[in-house]
């Protein structure tokens, strides 16, 4: 009878230990499916991170990866240490002793562990007492980093902690190598795109910068009018790539110092159909797949005068007629060869002039909304350095519409001080 | 004591399933760390059909992709079919049904069931009894492909197989998204690289299609001495980019029909360090970080001969040592403005005899092991129009090296035959 009764009890805690076990295995394979979800490395840190405490019911955790090169372990954050970087050295505390040395650390009081580093306590006014440090290894078994638990919440960490985090942390692993691998090839792609315009636009000193500007002034006006996601992507990468079609076009004619002869500007014209052609030869995916036809109609109009396809009003795709504002307001606000920069007021004008007839009036909209400051950003790199913080931040409180009706017809709410800042705004970019 | 007695049965019968559970979800759990192992589309669905037969018990298991545009499931596997890719209508059959009502369809007998379409069994010879169905779901809830499990070992799938597939295909979802998204960027990426060197090279009509050559007999080179992986891949782009520094380089002295002035010939030779600086400028990230360098030394020579930072032997990177052997092979046997292509028996002796003093005799050894087949792949595209399948069957039993000796000493164990093919294949290339 006792017998029975014993194996009864044993049954039963039995019982629940695989159910506590069987929840804790459901939350690991909940928080697997989660990881799944993003490639960006910055954010997987925080979320495994966050995902850790919530499973081992801890106060603190931070997941270090490992820069074997440069001898460090580093993290895109620290809970309740605002997000940013965190670099360690390889040999330093306990994620460093459990980087190099590939055990597992569970000890009761840090500060009676003579491998504790207090340094970061001290700089968070933290105070850690439990830790629970375990290698993060991939697949093949190499150690890419480190997972550093703190404090458990009512004890310290047991072995059963230990398990679990070591099972969480193989399905941790797979997420953060392949978004590093992912990172790497975006990075790869996007630098590369940059700098091909960069080379294009510098075949003439005059044009240097260009692509650039114009793919910030597309993204900024973008945004003001609510595009974002894969789109805003998309419109990146179209406008870095307008001009690729100038490769085509004779060197003599770009930097040709006079005004353009009849003939030589309908070559030059080209370049919008080329640069379309060349990139349908590529075989963009997903989200990329109409980069040729973004990049491609930015000398439309609206009214149908434009260049090459003369298409008119929505026949032109959305984001080529955002970018149709980029490109021309970055022009004449350059020095070419023939003729000086356009003074700003002259061509923000310009632009609202046209609103209607060469640009889609939504999309000057858009334009004349953004603040000022975001456009000292682009238009001059170093026109940062002629403002002082205060001028920025007023610049700041005015979009490019507002600006332009100050301009032109005072503003009385606007005090002396502020005055002269908008003055001398204009007075820079006029020069 | 009955009721005592029930409850100890009861508590059994409960530790039994809890134990099996813990089981499948630790299995679950190994499966999800396999199938983060690769970023491949393709070998992932053959992995994840790989796991489910065996998490279920199964005879066959396919997993479907959702192509909502083409309307259609494919998939690259069926077990016992070989691999190939499969297509079937989104409307078709039950994982048609499941796909389009998002339902789950599990069936003992699937003649018995009219959506069932026996047309796969037919063409494969194979007889489907039980059949579970699931739709695979994103995090986000949308239908992303269907599982289709047939023949459950030893009776039919259950309420329990439904649930633990439910689970596995929460993991396999986001794996699969992943992998499409990368799997998108590098074609994406891979086909500009290859549209912008092919763009290059169209500036001179001469040149079109050099770099893709170039690229083709590098990793040919390559395979001939081992090397693979990412290496390999290093090779592909900086093979693909080593002329991007001709973007810099004037098109009359590109196309000048005339023999170059020593001069031009100065310019010219200022694409190779152009190249390397203009890649520099991006950002290359992981196993593509080499690729400036790699690109920028395909004119160095090993006797220090070569430009533009006459290095010497070793101090060349290997890959570019590779580069020189293909660079050269193709500039010379292509036609030029100011000459003729040289016939393929006087190009050979030239690569060979330069052997030490031009090139690295290890890579020359490489290049003499080519198979002859796959010269004439990459050499003129229509070549293989020429012969015969049995000719090219002959020929890629010989290397290039061998091809060399037969046409300078002959060779008695060839048969009038063959040797005729090897003639014609002389002659062809020396037209």
């Amino acid at each position: 009878m006792v017998l029975k009764e014993n194996h009864l009890k044993k049954l039963e805690a039995e019982n629940r230990r695989l159910l506590k076990w069987e929840h804790q295995l459901s939350l690991i394979l909940k928080f697997g499916q989660k990881i799944s979800t993003t490639l960006k490395t910055g954010n997987l840190l925080q979320l495994i991170a966050d995902k850790t405490r919530e499973l081992l019911r801890a106060e603190r955790c931070t997941l270090f990866l490992m820069d074997k090169e440069k001898k460090l372990l580093w993290s895109k954050v620290a809970h309740r240490m605002g997000g940013k970087r965190l670099e360690v050295a390889i040999d330093k505390g306990l994620a460093g002793y459990v980087a190099t040395t590939g055990k597992v650390v569970n000890v009761r009081d840090a500060y009676a562990d003579f491998r504790f580093n207090p340094e970061v306590d001290e700089k968070t006014n933290f105070r850690t007492k439990s830790v629970l440090c375990l290698p993060m290894k991939n697949y093949q078994g190499e150690i890419i980093g480190v997972f550093q638990v703190l404090n458990k919440k009512g004890g310290s960490f047991t072995r059963h902690d230990q398990d679990l985090l070591q099972i969480f942390s193989s399905q941790a692993a797979g997420a953060i190598e392949n978004s590093q691998l992912y990172e790497n090839l975006k990075e790869s792609f996007d630098s590369f795109v940059w700098t091909l315009a960069a080379t294009i636009d510098a075949r003439d000193p005059m044009t240097a910068g260009h692509s650039q500007r114009v793919t910030e002034y597309s993204l900024t006006i973008a945004k003001q009018l609510g595009i974002g996601g894969e789109k805003l992507e998309l419109l990146k990468y179209a406008s870095i790539l307008h001009d690729l079609g100038k490769i085509g076009v004779r060197e003599a004619v770009l930097t040709n110092p006079e005004r353009l002869s009849e003939q030589e500007y309908k070559h030059i014209q080209t370049h919008a159909a080329l640069t379309r052609k060349i990139l349908e030869r590529a075989n963009f995916q997903g989200y990329l797949e109409e980069i040729p036809q973004v990049a491609g109609s930015h000398h439309e109009r609206v009214d149908g005068k434009g260049y090459p396809e003369k298409l008119k009003g929505e026949d032109i795709l959305y984001l080529s007629r955002i970018m149709a504002i980029a490109d021309v307001f970055d022009a004449i606000t350059s020095k070419r060869h023939y003729r000086d920069a356009m003074p700003i007021r002259k061509a923000l004008s310009l632009i609202k002039k046209d609103s209607g007839t060469h640009f889609d009036p939504v999309c000057v909209e858009g334009f004349m909304k953004t603040p000022l400051n975001k456009l000292i950003k682009i238009i001059k790199c170093n026109a940062e350095d002629y403002f002082k913080e205060e001028d920025l931040k007023l610049l700041s409180n005015y979009t490019t519409g507002q600006f332009l009706r100050i301009l032109k017809k005072g503003n009385s709410s606007l005090t002396a001080e502020q005055r002269k800042t908008v003055t001398r705004f204009n007075y820079y970019y006029s020069r």
